[in-house]
């Protein structure tokens, strides 16, 4: 039973908060009645909040915004970290003293569901983030619910661009050249189900890319990946 | 006499290495027989290094790399610091003890050129590079040739895109929710020029983008942005 899910974004072009994942929230949900939701990713914690218990109200759960009060994290049967900026919500992770207290409870079986940012932070480390440095965490170290790192959001080099920039290829690139890897760029529509020791990607066809030391490969939906959790590099 | 160039990017499309630059690099590099070059936002010191010397020969200087030996930088007029990966540049810079070497000879009155992510360390810290935190470095502060920050590269939304994922202008705009700003988003082909008390854009018609928390405006090149050395947050 996974019950970790991780999406690569919240939103798809046209459709409500969270639509487009709607059958996959519908299985990790499965069961439980209070949501905690992690929100400090935005700087309105109040109002990111509402907008998620809007959105979860359909799936039969209450979701309460970690914080509102010390005991939300423990009344409640799943966890939800939104997306936002990587760096903010790393940080107020470790100054909440979040990063053991959601560790636990997922590896006591505790359902996580993280959205971009929210995906970040359940790799190792947030150093596969998109998102700008605007704060400086006190480590870069996060919840490490899987063994390896994801680039959300992750989007192909565009051949017609003149933008001088890095493209996203090149800077996982250019992790690579300083970490082992592997990183799952995983494209928008797409999401990773786990239930710790193993995993598979979901979501729209276009998938997701892998990439390693030793070169690159496409991920279609469906594909187990449980070989990113017995890689040791 | 402007002694500090920062360059939003090195290579605009279809011309050669800092090309689009010349005529603003010969300015700053006048007298200059020996620069020190600082390679380490790029993973392949010698090879950047040479490509670097090879586009600077023909303003008649020699340039070396401060990986070299000990004395590059002391036994030059001038300091290049070369694009790449913010993060992996400023982590070096802590780690040789060049954040306060640099800065007192740039005090001092040694030009200094950066591009891309050697402007972004000319800034306070390095909070608005577009960079991935591919390495953790002791600390996210810089040079501080400059009193605000820059965001090289700088592009502007695209309403046509169906990318979810976080416009630039919506990553400065978490910045300053986080941070009192000013932020000068510098689009691809211009540059800013200071004596270290002052100083202005310059660079294509393009120009910058200037973000502050009661607005934003658009800089042309020519401008002066002394206003930006007087402003105290």
């Amino acid at each position: 039973m996974a019950h970790i899910l991780l999406l690569s974004n919240s939103t798809a072009p046209g459709r409500a908060y969270l639509e487009h994942a709607r059958e996959i929230l519908a299985e990790t949900l499965d069961g439980v009645a209070a949501v905690a939701f992690v929100p400090y990713a935005l700087a309105d914690l109040d109002a990111y909040t509402a907008t998620v218990a809007a959105a979860l109200a359909p799936f039969g759960v209450t979701t309460h915004g970690v914080h509102e009060s010390r005991n939300v994290l423990s009344d409640s049967g799943a966890v939800f970290v939104g997306g936002g900026n990587t760096f903010r919500l790393v940080k107020r992770l470790h100054e909440e003293g979040l990063i053991g207290t959601i560790r636990d409870a997922v590896g006591a079986g505790v359902p996580y569901i993280g959205s971009s940012a929210g995906t970040n932070v359940a790799c190792p480390k947030i150093s596969t983030t998109n998102d700008m440095p605007i704060v400086e965490p006190p480590s870069f170290d996060a919840l490490r619910l899987v063994p390896f790192q994801i680039n959300p959001h992750y989007v192909d080099p565009d051949p017609a661009s003149i933008h001088q920039g890095e493209t996203r290829q090149e800077r996982i690139q250019q992790y690579l050249e300083e970490n082992p890897g592997p990183v799952l760029g995983m494209r928008e529509g797409t999401w990773l189900t786990s239930n710790g020791a193993g995993g598979a990607l979901g979501g729209i066809a276009a998938g997701a890319r892998l990439f390693t030391r030793s070169g690159e490969s496409e991920i279609a939906p469906g594909t187990d990946l449980g070989h990113l959790w017995r890689a040791r590099p």
